[in-house]
């Protein structure tokens, strides 16, 4: 991986204020801080342009209801092509957190996250989409 | 104002990416995008510490209804004091846009902005957050 | 307009919070606070699809900087066609808050704010969209 | 758990424009979908008012930097009361994705979840902020 350099040039309070910002945030050097940046930035182009992403959905249910984890199965299981894996945590002695990676066209992450969220039983549910990190070198 | 100038090095694919990005969203050159970037990131820190910041929200609703222009009118002369300006739009023979510029601590300018999207026949409406320019040189 | 009445049934717990929440927010009664869900969702979709929308710019900058009046002035004539006012706000003797309404098709109304937000010497700027309001009754 | 049952009046257009949407997003009936929509607004106020919560950390990295593996894992060491659980997934030779439960105060979730983040080769990563369950039945 070739690094490249070049200077950039800011008022002088605003890289005060941006260094102290990037301290607060535990950033080790501005390069850093400014490589997050952009990434943040061309990950959400990925995702606009429908391209392979990753989604990270999060669901938390009460597993006593147990055709509702049949279901939450059964519907990864037809998209069983775009799912990566599969976590699950006990919070309390009802309530689980299933974590599941998706990964596919974001239109597909998008589709299945909504089908899972809506599922009667779960609570609440949202997704985040990531990069494969593929074009994020 | 004084500029400082540093240099900052990332991979040189990210740096491809990031350039041919900046050319799609009309940047002129990296600089200008980089400090773009780093406001961004300073404003969400104003608004989460609750400092003076400038609301711009936007109301949609049908003029028809008398008594709601009245009561949007009330309730902005309530809270003059960081009320600054207010612009109205006719969309089409029933539907208004209003768009209130709101200035104050954070906290206060989302309270009045809940109460103003709130109001019986809003059909929509959301609150912009965005900084006075104080500390953003 | 026809109103239509139907049944929601939901936990008793969950409905307490529920109203706590909604007269925090200054909602009078369930049915209003449910219709603006309903409708902020139903936004969302619009966007999405890249029906008409209405866009909500907003630009922080320093009004000392004349060319970059009229860059902003050049760049909104030779988009005339998609921008429907604008309110100007000094917030400072030297900070300005410029408020821009667009309307056109999602993807154009996206395209010119960047254009607007990535002028040399706007220190902020973002896009809210909203609705239209015709497909909202 | 105690359902309550009550009316709630939306134009029919509205209504017949949110069918449509509960169809597409995979709700059986319109209650399974408001109780989402409300829930999401709870959760949004658990947040904000530093509450306990749960968080869904991914952090896209090289596996190749050595020292960032074991960096990443001292962090969370050192933060083991509010690590809940990892997940690690071989996005391709190079490239992992890391999901890391947290669960505390949202503040020092948000604190832990900037130092990872922010740990030197972590090419992206971000933070899904979600309830632990307990004041949502």
């Amino acid at each position: 991986m070739k690094l490249i350099r070049f200077g950039v040039s800011i008022p002088e309070s605003l890289s005060k204020k941006f260094d102290e910002h990037i301290r607060k945030k535990h950033y080790s050097n501005r390069s850093e801080a400014l490589r997050d940046l952009i990434r943040k930035e061309l990950i959400q182009e990925e995702i606009e342009q429908d391209m392979e992403v990753v989604g990270v959905v999060n669901l938390l249910y009460d597993h006593h209801k147990r055709e509702l984890t049949d279901k939450l199965t059964e519907l990864q299981h037809n998209h069983h092509h775009i799912v990566l894996s599969t976590m699950h945590i006990h919070l309390d002695h009802r309530n689980c957190l299933e974590v599941i990676l998706l990964r596919g066209r974001s239109q597909e992450v998008k589709d299945l996250a909504d089908a899972l969220i809506a599922t009667k039983g779960v609570k609440h549910g949202n997704l985040n989409l990531t990069s494969t990190g593929k074009h994020l070198v």
